[in-house]
């Protein structure tokens, strides 16, 4: 009886999904859905391609979050749009939730949209948002075995950052069982190491994210 | 309905937490549910108690994970008695698992059960599991907001760690922030600094577990 109502509520929300799908193409919007551990640095990456991009696409921002509004603020610091969902206690962001806030946060047609998930590497794999690119954010801190134990994350990823490139000199951190772990689950996909504390490595993946634009 | 379907799932979890409990307590277990980011440190910190505490108390494991056996590994090359439990996706560990389990592992009268968690900073903290303790690990390189974003975890720990603290002056870390944010929500939760790589302030944690062991 639990899988049926999951079932009913995946059904609810693949239905939902495929309506924002359709508004992003319709409106030539890049709808990019980041998702990561918390502190990995998803609001630090948008920063980053904000400051890279901003002259050459509009930018909007859709901020999830279970409670505080600290990452909008950030955004909004920089005069990009931006609309905070606060899930209250919901451990990932939803197609519906997407839906009902685009509409008011005016997303540009021809532009970039990020949607920044709540701090999780679990939940958020399996709710379709309608976006066209799924990124997903490691940190070294966080190790190199991540890949092998939040599998449907890294599977599904259309892009992998792997961020605080910084600090590989202070952490054991095993980039051949990181990569190994990756190339078992998603072949292709593309991987860049940045650090957002640094910029190295941002140019290369604003040129892969340019290259996507609609 | 979606409500009164969690509410039954919520109700049959406190059922077999409080019988976990009970089972617990005849048998003088200091059960500690360990919960955190990914990455952040929950196999290291037990892997620092066992070496710290093996002579003095019998300790076994149980390990949370998605996929993969990697963590449940390392306990058992030290001889430490440990079950690993893949949850297959599911978010969190819940009281149901514990109590499958905790009757394979064997855990003797008058010792301490590591719980390791799934990496998560939501889901696990609204799942009793009949813990004795709940400790949340927080680690300096995910950034002082975790207080402010995940409040439900910080607001229901026990005992609450800072680790990785030998990489604070590579990063932005502000420690006023992080301390103030706890303390909104859990005035008088104990906080260990520590680092699991260089040793710091494992002494400091390991002498307040022993004086809180049934």
């Amino acid at each position: 009886m639990e899988i049926k109502v999951l079932k009913n509520i995946m059904y609810a929300n693949q239905k939902l999904a495929d309506e924002n799908r359709e508004f992003f193409k319709q409106k030539n919007i890049t709808a990019i859905n980041i998702m990561a551990s918390p502190g990995a640095g998803k609001t630090s990456t948008i920063l980053k391609v904000i400051d890279a991009l901003r002259n050459e696409v509009s930018i909007s921002v859709i901020e999830g979050d279970i409670a505080s509004s600290i990452d909008a603020e950030k955004i909004e610091s920089l005069g990009i749009p931006v609309i905070q969902i606060n899930t209250g206690g919901g451990c990932h962001l939803d197609a519906n939730m997407i839906k009902t806030v685009v509409g008011d946060l005016k997303v540009s047609e021809n532009s970039l949209l990020f949607i920044e998930n709540v701090g999780n590497l679990v939940c958020p794999s399996t709710f379709d948002l309608g976006e066209g690119i799924k990124m997903v954010i490691a940190s070294v801190p966080e190790g190199h075995d991540k890949p092998y134990k939040y599998i449907s994350m890294f599977e599904g990823a259309d892009v992998i950052i792997l961020n605080k490139a910084d600090l590989m000199p202070y952490i054991d951190f095993d980039r051949d069982s990181f990569y190994k772990g990756i190339r078992a689950l998603n072949e292709n996909v593309p991987v860049f190491e940045i650090s957002c504390r640094t910029g190295e490595g941002i140019d290369e993946l604003v040129k892969w994210l340019k290259d996507r634009l609609c």
